[in-house]
């Protein structure tokens, strides 16, 4: 029903395959035919930011998004600022690479909290302070519900309606958020809310990773490769296309089976399975 | 602005102190002052289901639920004749032990499906043949929303409004929910639909448990007791209070830690947890 997607809506998130340098990851995404990769700032600050954007420009690849700014809801003042500073910090990064796109996990209950919502109105706040200094460089800040497991020690934003309800507070141009699969594929509320942030032009990102069982100690770690476990992702690409989401489709997978193989070979698997599967 | 918990509303599941005997469990509930128990179908098909019932009699404990039916979720024919079976026994073991309430694990997805909304049609297929039996032994099916984490592999029912949508095709005194906090903590919509839940009066049971992190690998044994983690007790009484439930509040807690201690010592630990945080 939905049409084969084509491998240049492709992008493959570098932790995917953190086993791999930047000009190895660089260099096998060429060899594969991917065009795009997501970044993360501590390898692209350890390669050096221009450097790395030098070397993404001269392979020809495209930067979908940088991952990530976020961590808001530490009310203590000089913690507060600390972050406000990080994510200045993070907005002039994408600004270097040459994305539009930065990625905000919002960050967990504060130590000893279980106010939810409280730690939801610091989120609030902080967007406010940081979304006219990221349109002003032509960033958009877009928050990530994370699964729910991830609620009181990650991210307090846990679906998509409640990251609409916050980035809704603002213009579209400042604020959106990320659908990616691995967080929302339990959730039935998914479809509705993935129309509603295409209504707004707030689909920022989209990215793709498999839901496995049994989940490992932590559950950072537990996501799977495109295929291997629950996630019916055709659906998903159905919902975010009709929701007129049209940008490319970013696989963000953290795996130590996939870190402890060849980074070529699990390159050239993402893409065989984004085929198949997407 | 609450009101202190009475004692006489604490039950303690068998699970929370699985290194008790049932007539240890029943001794040290009563040198506590706990009033009433929930059970698990094997340890008390192990000790003999009439000769439980009698134990608790005699000991003066009361049942608040006999968990679990349900795992309604493979259509394979023998599979789920089988599943049928075996919640008609479940049911008529409720009836044996004195309890009006049998807790449901819907179950995960089939093997090998993506199928989401499928699996919780089986699981309203299975609730229409049961519901009439369980009515006619004064038993109430209670459909427990699992947190999300579980939705793959245990329990496709992953919100409170899930399972309402499921109970809401039936008689209320066939089909309820349960409210588990440690499963809905998270859930920004858990208050409307614990009201609604009160409305209907379909809050068949309310269970404790706080969630705390790390998680550890399967993550089913990761629940923490009262007051170590981030769930806000007083504010969900509040809640199923308002909601007018005014029956026992069951603890069940699955933790290694507390299964490694003196199982009199967490009974006593659990009460003076239960009057603090609920």
């Amino acid at each position: 029903m939905t049409a084969p997607v084509p491998l240049s809506r492709l992008s493959v998130n570098q932790e995917t395959v953190r086993q791999l340098s930047l000009p190895d990851l660089a260099a096998g995404c060429v060899k594969e035919g991917i065009t795009a990769v997501g970044l993360w700032r501590s390898p692209v600050q350890e390669y050096g930011v221009e450097r790395t954007a030098r070397l993404l420009r001269e392979s020809g690849l495209a930067v979908t998004s940088l991952c990530r700014g976020g961590f808001f809801t530490d009310p203590e003042p000089a913690a507060r600022a600390r972050a406000l500073d990080d994510n200045r910090a993070a907005i002039d990064e994408a600004v270097t690479l040459g994305t539009d796109t930065l990625v905000l996990v919002s960050g967990g209950l504060p130590p000893g909290s279980r106010d939810l919502v409280g730690a939801r109105e610091h989120i609030a706040d902080a967007l406010a302070e940081l979304g006219p200094y990221a349109r002003e460089r032509g960033v958009r800040l877009a928050i990530e519900p994370l699964h729910p497991m991830f609620a009181a020690d990650r991210c307090v934003v846990s679906t998509l309606s409640q990251a609409l309800d916050l980035a809704e507070r603002f213009p579209a141009e400042q604020v959106g958020v990320v659908v990616d699969t691995y967080h929302l594929w339990w959730d039935d509320q998914a479809p509705a809310q993935i129309a509603r942030a295409g209504r707004g032009g707030r689909i920022h990102a989209f990215q793709l990773a498999d839901w496995i069982t049994p989940l490992p100690a932590g559950v950072l770690l537990g996501r799977g490769q495109l295929g291997d476990g629950s996630v019916d992702f055709k659906a998903f690409r159905a919902l975010v296309d009709a929701a007129g989401y049209a940008g490319r489709i970013e696989v963000e997978i953290f795996n130590e089976e996939l870190w402890a193989r060849d980074g070529g070979e699990v390159l050239r698997e993402t893409a065989e399975r984004f085929r198949t599967h997407v």
